[in-house]
């Protein structure tokens, strides 16, 4: 991660991701009767939770709308949650407005093409070392691992670095 | 891929695919009850949606009966779905038929030996990078991708880029 | 494969197969209530098919007790299926008698330790790519797949390359 | 493993084991009514069998209160299953005074940063080789596997090894 990309991503007050193939590994499981589970990883939630101890926000943009995300969303405690999001561009606005936040102060992570429009205006763009290639071609940063397996723990480690924050320390001092 | 399989790949109309180890790993879940579950892959859903985009149609050609495949296809608008198919040579015959295209403008991608017959007489075959030895000692094209990790979506990619197609312009313009 | 094990794989007449990290990669799939499912993989259940076609005979020597082997078996034409078995090699041997074979004419494959009794006896014994050390040890071959990703499958295709057969003509002329 | 870890490990009495990451490989599998599955090890499970037949104890040390790790717990065998724990090490001086061991007398083994003050007071401290970067700075012991695939049944393999003990002839002589 290069000096300007750190500088970018001190300056962050909230995290917004896409979920399938990237806090996902992209694996759909569906039954007779339709779509049924996805998996999350343990690892990233922690860094989530992480975040939320230091007072930055998050959300969760997606093109689905499977009620799984609002269950998974609300167990880590992630503010907004946005389903069923073509142009994820104006969604991430509206979320900067909800929060009164600029652009500059979001950082956005994705995996594939429907997340091109988010990246491109997001203060910091940020994929899963697996993302599509024309995902990879555009961002900032590529975290070292991928999708539903750490990549959004990457960045969430980036940024409690970045502050100097030791992650042990703040779970014990709950 | 080399400048023959471009100009056959150039000709597709329809992308027919096996499903059970090519949009999947070839992981069968099971409970006490039966074959309980299949998982897809979000990325290859994405190729075959924007496809449908640029008027490439779509068909499943399995040995398989179960009903996932059904749910599966109808969530992603394919248009065909054959179901118990021993013999997929005369299912892919049969396929052209009713579509009005001759066999050179069906692209067909399958894994295992049931689908050496298909991929025989299709226009273009296809295979992912962990296909069985005697599949990838036949086809056109290995995709660098394994089943149901994104070699439909190469696959999916390949026709794009040769179509002049940026995938993310094709989505926004929805 | 060296030429000694190729001469006692071609006199086997039956397969008998360990179930979890064998025809499974060893995940066990838990919900609240207990082991709720088994993953298996496509491409070994054709190598299981195929080996009937040519009169091989088969069977499921396991540990554990799940009825979900009993409806694997079921699926495939499995024709025995022993399960809660902790001594293997006197099931091994059970099954000789009932079928009336040798125990040179059978093949073993397992990956742990539970399963070196009835490696120890078998006509040929052999085991996943990523089987327990204590047993990659002591078999006669290792295959080239890790369980539940081939590892049965490579056994069945060595052995139907052994007797010339070609599986494309074995499934085509069903 | 040197000689110092090899010693230490030679008077372990008990293996407190993190299940998510360690006993998993992190995976946490949602339906839409919440957190439905987790998945584990038939290897693992194993080699905690066998440790208990050298008498061995064993306990689980979670933050999560999933039913599903008393579930396991009870198929195994597992002595203690202490859920929610936010402050492991406190958790772990509990566990030590119920089984009249000294902290010197106890493994621990976890792979991310709420492990990370009960891996500072155990008398050897493990994680799986997928571990997050800060555990993997601080332990005893990196097992050479990654976590639900392994790396708890390489320390029971570890044990036994020290002990002398033949896997294959502890299971056969049940």
């Amino acid at each position: 991660m290069n000096a300007t990309v750190q500088k970018r991503l001190l300056e962050v007050r909230l995290l917004a991701m896409d979920v399938d193939g990237t806090l996902t590994d992209g694996t759909l499981f569906y039954t007779e009767e339709g779509h049924a589970m996805k998996s999350f990883f343990v690892r990233d939630g922690m860094g989530i939770v992480l975040l939320h101890r230091i007072g930055i926000r998050t959300a969760l943009i997606s093109s689905e709308t499977s009620p799984i995300l609002t269950t998974r969303a609300k167990k880590l405690g992630i503010h907004h949650t946005f389903l069923g999001c073509v142009h994820k561009d104006l969604v991430l606005k509206e979320l900067a407005q909800k929060e009164n936040l600029s652009l500059e102060q979001i950082a956005y992570i994705g995996d594939d093409i429907n997340d091109i429009s988010a990246l491109k205006i997001a203060g910091i763009s940020c994929c899963p070392s697996d993302a599509h290639p024309d995902v990879k071609g555009i961002v900032d940063y590529i975290a070292p691992s991928p999708g539903g397996k750490g990549a959004v723990r990457d960045i969430c480690d980036a940024i409690l670095a970045l502050k100097n924050q030791v992650s042990a320390n703040l779970w014990s001092d709950k």
